[in-house]
This record gives C-alpha cells, structure tokens and sequence, in this order.
C-alpha cells in the first residue's frame, strides 16, 4: 500500500497549489492513501468546516493537524463529528475531537495517529507514553500504523522515531514548513522522515509575509502576520507499506515549485 | 568559484568519515574552499587545539561554529590565535575569538561569517544588527560572502536569509543536525539551505546514542549523552559563487551514508 | 528624596484603586516623587493616551512600562511625545520612545531608567550592557537614579541589582505581578526589591479572570483572559534616597487590600 | 495543628544557619510539623543520603524536594527507602521515590504534597491532573494536605492555589528563591504563599556566587556556579490548620538576616 502525505497547507495559496496537482500527483503516484495537514489552512491559522471539506474534496482521505489545530474557533462546533480529522493526540483527556482514526481501504485498514511535540512547545501531555497506549490499541487492528509527529526539536522527532520503530509503518514530522532531507527506513521497518514540510506560498517565511516577519526579529514589535503571496509550493512524501507486516518499504520526497516543476 | 560547506562534525565518528571522504570528494567536486563546522568535533561537544589542526590537515580551510564553541575549556587558550576559526559573531563585545575571517584564494577572497540565532537559543546580541554591521564591513573587501547560520527555528533561518538576500553569496543553516531539503537561490542571489545537518553518527539522535536520549525523553532524569557508535554519515552542501557579482549560480547537498554510498 | 514606586496597574480595577489612594499615600508617605508602571493600564494589556493623562492627572509623576507597552496599537501614535513615560531601553535602536527621562523636583534631578530581562522573555538587546550606558550618562547629570527592571526571573533580577549596586539609587523589579518579600539596601547602597507586585484585582490570577487561566492550564487550549472582577490591591514600595551621595537609606513596601487596610 | 515550612536549603551555608536556628525556631513558634525543602541542601544542587540524615536530626520532619532532585547520583541508591522525603509527584509513572507522605502527628496525620510547574520549566506530566488524583487520594486519609508547589511562573502558581483552593490546607511555592510577600488565605480556607524563598547564603545570586551569574548573563559563556560565602539568611513560612476541617487560619513568614536578626 502506498500512503501520500502532505505537508501543512498554509492558507488559500496552500489550498490552492493542493488542488492544482491532487489529481495529478494521484495518476502518477498512485496513491492508496492521502493524507493533509491541515493546522494551517484557513488563513495560516486553523482550519474552518468548509476547508475542512474542500480538502476532502479534493482528494485528502484524512487530514492531521498540529498546535494551530484551534486557532479558529469554529473548530470546537465540528471537530467531534469531523471522522477524517486527527488532532494531537496528547492533549489532555477530555480534549475535543480525536487523536487517532482508521480508514478502510479496500480491505485494508490503516490507523492515523497524531501526535505532538513539547521541546520549545507547550507543555501538554507526554507524546511518548501516549504513543505507547495508542499504538498499542491500534495494534490489535492493523499493523499499518502512520504517525504525524507534530515538533519543533529534530532531538524528539528523531527520539520518537527510533522508539517507534518496528512499532509504526510510518512517522513524518510536521511544524517546522521546512521540509528535511533525511528519509530513511530505520531498521526495524519505520519509514521515517523529520519534516515533510509546507504546501503555500514560496517566498515567504514559513509561509506568512516576509517583510513583516523580518521586521518583528529586527524591531521585537508585535506584528500582525499574513500569508504571503505569489509563487507556491508544494511539499509531500510517500511511502510504501508491506500490507503483511506494516514495515515500510520505501520513502520519497515530493517537492513541486517553480525551481522544481511538476511533470505527470 | 566553488565553496564545499560540511555540517556539523560529530566526535569521533564525524571526525572518522569526514577524513575517510575529505580528498574524495574535493577531487569529485572540485571545490575551492572547503568550510567545516568543527562545534561538536570534540566528543560531541566543543573543540580542542588538537582536533582543530587534525581537521585543517584533513582539507578544511576554514572552521564555524556554534553555541557549543566553548565546551572544551582550552577554547579560551587557542581561539584569538586560531585564524582558521569563526565563532558566532554576536557574542558581546569582549568574547575571545572572531566572527568573520577572510580567506584568500588565489586572487580572489572570501568572507566567512558566522552567526547565533536567538529563537529557543539563549539570548545573545541581535544577529541581524550584527549582520548589517559585519557584511557591510566585508563589503569593503570582498563581493563573496559565506554566512553559516547557526539557529534552531526555520523562522528565523529563512528571516536572516531573505534579510541577506542579495548582499551576501550564501546563508546556510547549522545547529539542528538535520539535512533540510529546501535549497534554492534567492531571487537576489543568495544560496540557501536552512540546515546541512551534520557528519557523525547515523544511527544515534542528532550524533548521540539513541537509547540515552529516549530515555530522556521519557522519564526527564538527568543523562550523559554519548556520541552514538556504529554507522555513519557526512552531510554538506556546495554552491558556485560568480566572483564577479558575489551571487551564487548553483546549489546542491551531498549526503553519505550507507542509504546512500559515495560514488566518485 | 522620597520615591513612591507602584506596580503594575492592571485594567480598571487597577486604576480605580490607584485613583481611590493615591492622594492619601501622598499625604501619608510624603514622597516628592511618584512613579508607576503602566504597562497594563488598559484593560490589562498596553496603555491608551487617555489612561496615561489620567494616570499622570491623578498623581504619577512618570510612567514605566514593560513587555506590554506596544499591545494598544495607538501606543505608536503618541509615545514619542509623551515625555513622562519610559518604555524598556533595551529594545534596538530606532524604537519609539524613550528608555531613560529626568525629573526636575525642586533643585534635584531623577534619572528613571526602564529595563527589559530576556530570561524566559523575548531576546532584545542586552539589558546589562544597555544599563552599562544609560547609567553613565545619566551620571553626568544626576546621582539619583531609579531603574525599573522588567524582566521574570528572579535570578536575571538578583543579577541586575548587584551589578548596578553602588551606581544608581534603586533597582526595582516589575513584570511577575507578585511583591516580594526581599527588600534590602545592598552593600554599596542601592536600594533593591526584586519585584513590586501589581495595582488591580485582588482576586485574579496576575489580575486576570481566574477560571480562564486555570482552564487554560488545564485543557492548554486558547483562551481570552479578561481583568478580573470583584476585590482590589494596590502594591507598591517607597525609598528614601541622600541626595549628596545618591544612596539609599530605607527601602519599604505597601500593601493595601481587604486583608491589609489602609491606615492614614 | 501549626506547620512550617523552610526553603530551599542551599549549600553548607543553608544547612548551617537552619541548623543554627532550628531548635530556637521551634521554641518559639511551637510548630507541630517541620517540613523543610532539600532540593539544592549538597552544594546548591541535589542531596546527599548523608545530608538528608543530618536534616531529619536537627529537626525536619519530612523533605521536599523539585527540579533539582536528580543532580546528585546517589539519589537513586537512596530515595526509595528515604520514607521522609517527597519528590514532585508528576515525573511520569516509574520515576524512583515518592510525590506524597503521610506524617502522623500524635493523633493526628498530614499529607505532604511535592509538584512541579511546567511553565519555564521541562515538559513533566501535567501538574493539576497530579494534584486532583493524589489531593482526591489524600482526602480519603486526612483533611490536613500541604503542597510544595516547585515551580517558575507566578501564574502557575496562583492558578495551583485557586485550583486546590478549599480542598488543600496551604499551597506554598519554592523554586525562584525569592521569598514573595503575597501570604493570604484564600476564600475556601487555602494558605498561600507564592514562595517561600531560599535559606543559605544571603549576597549570592540565588544562593550563588554573585560575580560569576553577573558575568555568566555579560558574557553568554559557560561558567561553574559555586555557592556563595558570607553572610546567611533563613526563610520560611508557618501555618495554623483547623484539624477538623483542614481549612488555614493564619499564615506568616518568618525571615532572618543580618537585616532582620531573629528574636526568642
Ligand atoms: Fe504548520
Ligand atoms: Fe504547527
Ligand atoms: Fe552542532
Ligand atoms: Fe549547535
Ligand atoms: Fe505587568
Ligand atoms: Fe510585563
Ligand atoms: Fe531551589
Ligand atoms: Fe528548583
């Protein structure tokens, strides 16, 4: 089984250059699965029910999501019956919407974990004991395991990789929107990439506005951030699953920009 | 004019595949200067006088740093002496050793500049004040300038890039210890790449032994991280420079690891 | 010289409580010279040009601020002009309003100098090497120097005082909203608190609603704090200073709430 | 029933003057429960088994401890059998030692509580979901219940004692070092103090060596903080519990320096 995963798409250039190549990266990938982040969709900030399902629209099976999962305040009208959506699964009990959620694909399943970091962000619940707990439970239902790890720090990304591995068929970093050069298969079967990256504008930063961005390092003043315009990119990796034993089989990166187009 | 840039040289392992491919791959790439990150070449954590020759002789003509500059304590006997050396330039005024070193390569010279980022990194003098003052300063002498920006958050890496933009012939990120896959030009001329990851271990977390900082992880007990053993890696990056304008004309990383052997 | 210095006031309750005493502080303590942070005056976040004439109207000879300074946008507007308000001088070159102003009382000058920490806050430039500075300037005019210094822990604070211990007249901490209880005369003779505590609720968490900032700790998801209702308090601290020599001679603190009375 | 509590004691100079002023502490102030923090007793970090044994004999009853529990290695041979000593309860399931104790207190018993923040701090397991099950598991044995809450932020510490307000006998803070002078009972009847300071070394920084913290915040460089010598002072707070409710009635500090000598 083949599992395409993209990268946080930023606001409406990110939803944008996502629905300009869905189709296309599906006939020439060929994709069993496809999952978004999408933490920072409607306007860099959250997600609101209408993306939400403009992205399932075009072609995402499951979204993930990350720390800007409630930026949008909407979130908490629709998240619980929101069955293509994970949040960070370690925030506290009796946080809304889910951390966990299965597909079925023709007769197989496949379990989507998201998980969150906590070095250089806010103190939640521990992501490696919740790991622990989640990956055991969904063990008992498919050994195709994929996990969006949600972090800053390479240190707990790579740690939750190695403790994960053989464990999870996959785990791909998110939060950074830069996307790392480093996809591997860890011995014992985990494909695993640090960060796959953003899908949004290309000459901004992190996809906001450059000049205001600079501009908050030089003066420290609060700054109100949009997201850039112009040129897009877009950042994804796939990775292939031995449906028999959940180990990974292969990882690549995807990358579509102006410097890097796109050929079917 | 071709400058080669090693990320970050782990302990012994780092120090072991960089002198295992140092001649092998100036011969296959045909770079001018080579530029090595020397802060963790010591164990994993700063530099002695010994291993700082020991890599001038296995091909490096110039050293950065980083926050881990100061571990070993004999830093503070060598480094005003040390004119193969750069440490970040925006430390206060008063800190032993340079910022920015020339280095003349037949008629042409190149300015080599390192900075600290301040983002999750303790609070230092602002790099981009110290920027603007030392590339304008360079200015004066040289059109090719090298920047090796040592800093954790991809905001503040792509920030100073885009700042540098144009007045500078690279920016290229270290401290994560991840390879980033974003390199590109600048609309200006500047060659970035967010990180070029690091040369050591490829089996440890970020160069140390893996186990130890899970555990870490896990349990928040203090632990004495070790630099991991077994297989290793050499990431680095190279850029051409049109000496006559400073912009840069190309960029492309260089990975080694067993993944992905080296082919002369 | 007396100095009256009271802590942050925070929102209306701040204001109001500030407004109810401050004629009987001043008929009770005698202070010549009355200073108070603003920098939570509306609504607990920044301050308007309409709350700074009123706080000056009802008794404060000149105003300090802090991290908030910048959160009302019209702070931009008339900061430049408003001559008894000093904001953190630390912040980089080129930012609006002053960081050091002088108050004439009668043949004395006082310097009042603000500064801003960078331990657990954002990295500006240097507070110690700006202190460096300001003091040596305003030594040439006066030896009556006041600093507040803005900053959050306790050890940056403790650090601040001893190294100014001897050059100016007063060292005291704002920003954490809790008085402490370390009042002293250090050595060379600067009077120093490490922190003055807030003007406003008295029933609040730092002057904010307390069932939202505990939920948020809770759940870790957004929240709108608002100032919180009900009781009130006012805390401030008074010094005297030897106008020959700029020393302090007595440091002491007040506390005015429903558990401690105000007696004229 | 009357307890008090003495902080952090830092170094040889901590556990001299507490030594020095125990017995008269008592006979003055008649407390049934001495409860003394531990967290930097051997040399400003950790604690000895030897160091334990010698404050349980001159006159603690039961240690608390914090953040620095781990930094003396023994503390793992020892803290298992160390039946008067609480570590912060919410490092994660399988952390050695315990986060609470029982004192029995002739006919009656006190449940001693240790957490620790998160705010400023390392992302440990969630402080308030600790304290409702462990304050909940208290309640079925006793009404008396005292916490140690070790933590940075004055936020996260109001927001404790708001949380536990009524069904906690006091909420004290340690950690900063720095005594606060916000000692009250909240309206459910809770004692609070958001910290009850440091006993040790009276002109150190935190207890340290003061030149070489001020030059550590100049210089950005590493440095070996070593406790600070000369002059000594105590801090610490007492409380009156109504036995039969658990509620506080009183609450006050108790400081001696050479600025407050103590009296019989
Ligand atoms: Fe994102
Ligand atoms: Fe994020
Ligand atoms: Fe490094
Ligand atoms: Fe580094
Ligand atoms: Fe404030
Ligand atoms: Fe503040
Ligand atoms: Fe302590
Ligand atoms: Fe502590």
């Amino acid at each position: 089984m083949r599992i395409m995963f993209i990268g946080d798409i930023v606001g409406s250039p990110g939803r944008d250059i996502w629905k300009t190549y869905a189709a296309r990266i599906r006939s020439k990938f060929h994709q069993q699965v496809t999952i978004v982040n999408g933490e920072n969709a409607a306007g860099g900030k959250g997600i609101t029910k209408k993306i939400y399902h403009e992205l399932l629209e075009s072609g995402a099976d499951m979204l993930t999501m990350g720390n800007h999962t409630w930026d949008k305040k909407e979130i908490f009208d629709f998240i619980d019956g929101a069955e293509k959506m994970v949040r960070p699964a370690n925030f506290p009990p009796g946080t809304p919407g889910e951390g966990i959620r299965y597909l079925k694909i023709n007769k197989q399943t496949v379990a989507i974990l998201n998980l969150q970091g906590r070095t250089f962000m806010p103190a939640i619940d521990c992501p490696f004991q919740k790991a622990d707990l989640l990956v055991s439970e969904a063990g008992k239902v498919t050994k195709n395991i994929f996990v969006d790890f949600h972090a800053e720090a390479t240190s707990e990304k790579q740690a939750m990789a190695w403790y994960l591995d053989g464990r999870v068929s996959a785990v791909i970093g998110t939060h950074t929107h830069v996307p790392t050069a480093d996809e591997r298969i860890l011995p014992q079967g985990t494909a695993y990439l640090s960060d796959v990256g953003m899908t949004g504008p290309y000459d901004g930063i992190l996809g906001m506005e450059k000049d205001v961005v600079i501009n908050r390092f030089l003066t420290n003043l609060p700054a109100r951030f949009e997201v850039s315009k112009g040129r897009e990119q877009l950042n994804g990796v796939y990775f292939d699953i031995d449906e028999n034993t959940g180990k990974a089989t292969l990882i690549k990166r995807v990358h579509i920009s102006e410097d890097a187009p796109f050929f079917d």
